[in-house]
């Protein structure tokens, strides 16, 4: 049996390449893994050798320490492969495909999934709906910033590219289409963008600058983008945003100077949980309620707010007792006042990647170069987390297998 | 020129019959008129015979002094009449026609109104987007509590009756048009509610009512309805909908003993920012996140929560110092785990009047006896309010001028 | 092994009652099967004991020979079975299960089925997207008027109804969800039915009653049905329908006497093809472009057509060279000025089918008494098949296994 | 009074500059206007100092002499201008607003302008629902294509540009508002145009341009255009779209040579019922089914059909007598067995040209460049109507007024 080399998280801080099982179509026992998920059959999937793998902002906190993520859990959700083992069932993907991997797993089968909400799948996570690969209690599904990696429903789940040289030439925003893309495209079309609409963006980490150029492709006539880091910004910059940096005041003021109004059509909440407060960026605390209120505040009346960033159920290390059990403090008076609408949760990839897959293809949005895209070694995965976490405007794809330039 | 009796909020607990000035074509001051507003000609606006004006719990709200209210202002929003005259630009009402009023007040002229979007019309209101007669920082317009009111922007606003004789005698049920029964409607709309759906509904106050009532009009499976007051559970019941006393424990234990599951698949917020912390009623102590946090719970993933139930930016009364502000501390993380959508604000009563005078007029749908609806004298209007207040399971109709049974 | 007694066709006019292979996991060749699904295993099938299987009014199409459907083809796509036997690739279906089959076999795993679109799933029919049991043309599985059929990809077709008793004594409703309840209900969203809609159903036949039927769990306000068969008419009016006989002069005339204008909301073309023109019933000729412009003539404008009703590529007993082809001579000039929109095409069931189950088991819906379900066995389906021709008001459901009461 | 040159139908195939009255705020008899809206008191309207308005394709029906059109209609529903004096009853609306006139005239007061239908206005036009200036049958509006115009219910139907000099800078893209740019949107949005869409636009004329630029902004990956008229191509393949020349071979073969698949995901009739025959241009007969027939055939299963291209009730110059009648042979089985939806009718502008003109002075879309715009002088005008129908690539422009470059 092949070894797998994989990234995995070894505490508050740290993450190291460990060696790990290759893959079978058996969920083994593993740190994270549930103990109900544990022995579950799969004939129904893939193994895949990856051919690209990003590392995510949700990845960081976990490796921040700021969930209950055990030692030894591999990490990686956004998963982009060639198939070189299926499945005794698998009747339609085929060895050799190069493939997308929605980050959300999905039966295929359920209620929700027959629905289009893959993000909230009932049959893969005993826990609950939704689940994920690699990542803290969503099932144990193990992550695919390896070598190798197994997919279950694979003919549900996958997203085949239509041909392996096209795929390969333009792979860097391929791999976006596992989870950022569609995410930040989840965002804008939850906000109510279309053509003509202005829009803010709250975050330009790579879901946020997703979210921007998911916004021009859907038509938006001025896409905006706040951040306290200046270098992000310039990021949003280089592809027609608008930006303001927040720690250079109130939002509405600067909205106003761009506009003429100091509201926009809709918003999208890039950033989660772990925001900080406006103002200086160095001093800035932590103020989980800090976005969502200053998205109430300079959205128009009748507008929705779109909430792809990550808010948590529990969160040990926050800054107050509230946001430690995940509550927040809203000013709902504000936006019940205003009409305004919320959508919040994991994005349905499957709902999105195909037709954003086609977009890549035909050349209509340049995910890879919106969002910084940078190839590095499996390797280097500590530094690329180091650099992400320091605030580099790069989005670090993993090579584990050489697929790609870097 | 006639008197015009009116209901006016006269300090915290009071109301009483005054006399008010008839209406003219043109704005006058008085309290709570928006100085903007003083002067304003309304030549596209008729004068009303009111023919029934209900007492609403958004009124009791401002009654109970939780608001900034000024002393003498004449309530009432929700508004049926008969046309006596009609100023100089209307073109399509005529006298006689017997109307429903929509109690947001809309323009028809603007981006929003041409959006269909009329809770929150920018030309009514000096201060914000949204208006309504009778009501508190509202622009001005004046109640409909009262002998006669001024219907600005006629032709857009109204509702006609297609037959007099026929409007006359469902007139109860007509009446619940201008607010409450579109306003349950739009909850269960947002709350995604459609055949066979499974509902919750906080709250068996008139507006929970109309939900339910809306909400089996839908399509909906089953509709639960939760409250702490028996006797408006006993409403609920008396037109098909299950029940839950929040005061005799967990509402997702009750929930489960109804349905098998934990879990429904739409919720709407029928109560808002006063809302009594569940337990033993009598000691039930104000707590304006449990309904929210509670629906987040009881909503499955995937759900959206219709929120009609009223929630506002400043609350000088409320039991603490986020709610003074009209913040709250909700479990978001709880929500975005379950990818849940929320919707808030005033019900555009346009969207959805015409339809549902059709099934009123077809008998589809008994929302005066759903709503216990009462009609009483324009002098009574004192004993309705505190009736109302003291938890009555009645929708009290006033009745200026003789036109209803009572 | 078993035998397997099975309605087919045997030629125009004759269906008869035959022994027929017991199912495999394997589609074996046989009268109407594509070349190239012979031979196609089906490890994710599962096979069912039929409790029952009902006529079809599409069925009839082939059995007064206006199709190429070929001797010995077995018949039947309206199916609730008790599963026996589970493929070894089957997760959740277990043996016991009572489910509904819809009448679409789709794979769920294609684009379309993905999007919902399961009625044109593109790995069933090699001919074409989308199929059916039991029907020309449609892939070649087998029909299940019969004791056994293999249903495939069984975790993502079949609906399983929650408590196998209640299931049974719901069981003439229930069937109804594997085809015309949904069929009926796709037609009245399509025409855009909403609360108060005034609705035109073009059809008094099983799809029709159901449309209308449908029409009401979404709130119309008024239904009409229109058909020249008095009995069926009169089934209609059984339950709130208002009904006009089109042999008696121009719908709009009769439509105005019920409405007080000439149009309605809403329309339904629940015929199809085989179409006869107006005028007196025992004479009408077949019109196949009867219903479609008539239904354009009392749209009103803004309106939607909802077309269930079968149109056909090729009909070589048509009555005018142009129907052959299956080309109709339709006023589109008179829809474009009204800005009519039309939906046609196979109802996708699994959209819908288990919010109608829903809406049955919580009796918001009696769908087998607006019908006029009457169970009949098996040996009886020739009967069936001609009293249905002949205009029965009746819906014939087969009882193969002796679930039902006949 | 000052005088008013205006273009004006004199008969088949000639169009002349006339005098026509300077407009008052009443509807004066004239020809082609309906004579109950003779005299009709229009307080709610302004004048305009025409800017720019454009010459149509729809124009050129009645020039051509295909319609019953009377002799001296002054022509023009596209229509920019300046507010020179507003009605008594203006609100909102200033004298020296640079405006966009929608060409569907509206109430703003009747069921279908409250629910966005406003090409379907219940109130404008005596005969039927809908209205347009300048149009026969359409209620007698007079034309635009003059120095000065009337345009009623001015609060309502009017667009005010934001800025006047940015508005005329940006002029000859926004005279694009008033019918083209919305028509083609229209028809791209009804046709399910979305991102990473195929899309096929039949007709190059300056609708079918529009409709291709509006689906690029709507984010499509590929768009075909196709047309008989080698330079109506050239200008599509100006902006990015594909092109095919019907005149060379089946589309289908042709469309699969640029997508490997012979199917698109959505289609727009850009055409209507003056439809040429596929097959050598200069030879090509009228065909009014062609086109629909066409897309039938080439649109995948379960997509849409929008359908802006023009389909009359009558049209007595037709090539046979179902096509006089407004009839078309239409493959409805093709369509019925691929599950299509079809939207016909007048695109209601209002609901599209806010966000269109947003996109527009934020430089996302070139509409004048897309369409060829010209400028020509009024004078000019029968110059343009000859050149235009002998099949010229250019949108024709006139600057009645001499505020355009020309």
């Amino acid at each position: 049996m092949a070894s797998n080399k994989a990234v995995a998280y070894k505490g508050a801080g740290v993450v190291e390449i460990i060696d790990t099982p290759f893959p079978t179509f058996e969920l083994q026992d593993g740190p994270g893994v549930n103990p109900e998920n544990v022995g579950r059959k799969v004939p129904h999937g893939v193994i895949l050798r990856t051919v690209a793998t990003n590392i995510c902002g949700s990845d960081q906190h976990m490796v921040r320490g700021r969930t209950t993520a055990p030692t030894g859990l591999v990490l990686g959700h956004e998963i982009t492969g060639e198939v070189i083992e299926t499945g005794r069932d698998v009747e339609f993907i085929k060895v050799g495909d190069i493939v997308s991997v929605p980050f959300n797993i999905s039966c295929g089968r359920c209620r929700n999934c027959k629905e289009g909400k893959t993000g909230i799948c009932l049959n893969v996570n005993p826990d609950r709906p939704g689940s994920a690969y690699g990542y803290v209690d969503m099932g144990g599904w193990v992550g695919g910033q390896a070598e190798f990696v197994l997919v279950p429903y694979a003919d549900w789940n996958l997203l085949r590219f239509p041909d392996r040289d096209q795929a390969l030439e333009k792979i860097m925003d391929l791999t976006m289409l596992s989870d950022i893309l569609p995410t930040g495209f989840h965002g804008a079309v939850t906000a109510g963008v279309g053509v003509g609409s202005t829009v803010y963006v709250a975050g330009a980490g790579p879901v946020g600058l997703a979210a921007a150029a998911s916004a021009l492709l859907l038509g938006a006539a001025v896409v905006i983008v706040g951040d306290l880091n200046e270098e992000r910004l310039a990021q949003a910059r280089s592809f027609g945003c608008e930006t303001i940096n927040v720690a250079n005041g109130d939002p509405a003021d600067q909205i106003e100077q761009i506009l003429g109004v100091r509201e926009v059509d809709a918003a999208i909440d890039a950033v989660g949980f772990e925001a900080r407060g406006h103002g200086d960026g160095a001093t800035a605390k932590e103020a989980p309620a800090t976005v969502l209120n200053s998205l109430m505040d300079i959205t128009a009346a009748g507008g929705s707010l779109g909430i792809p960033g990550l808010y948590v159920t529990g969160d040990p290390g926050a800054v107050d007792e509230g946001a430690k059990k995940g509550s927040l403090s809203l000013s709902l008076g504000t936006g019940w006042a205003k009409s305004l609408s919320f959508t919040t949760g994991q994005c349905p990839v499957m709902k999105y990647n195909r037709q954003l897959m086609m977009a890549i293809l035909h050349d209509k949005i340049a995910i890879a170069k919106a969002v910084n895209a940078k190839a590095i070694s499996l390797a280097d995965a500590p530094r690329g987390y180091a650099e992400f976490d320091a605030g580099a405007a790069t989005k670090y794809v993993l090579n584990p297998n050489g697929y790609l330039d870097n």
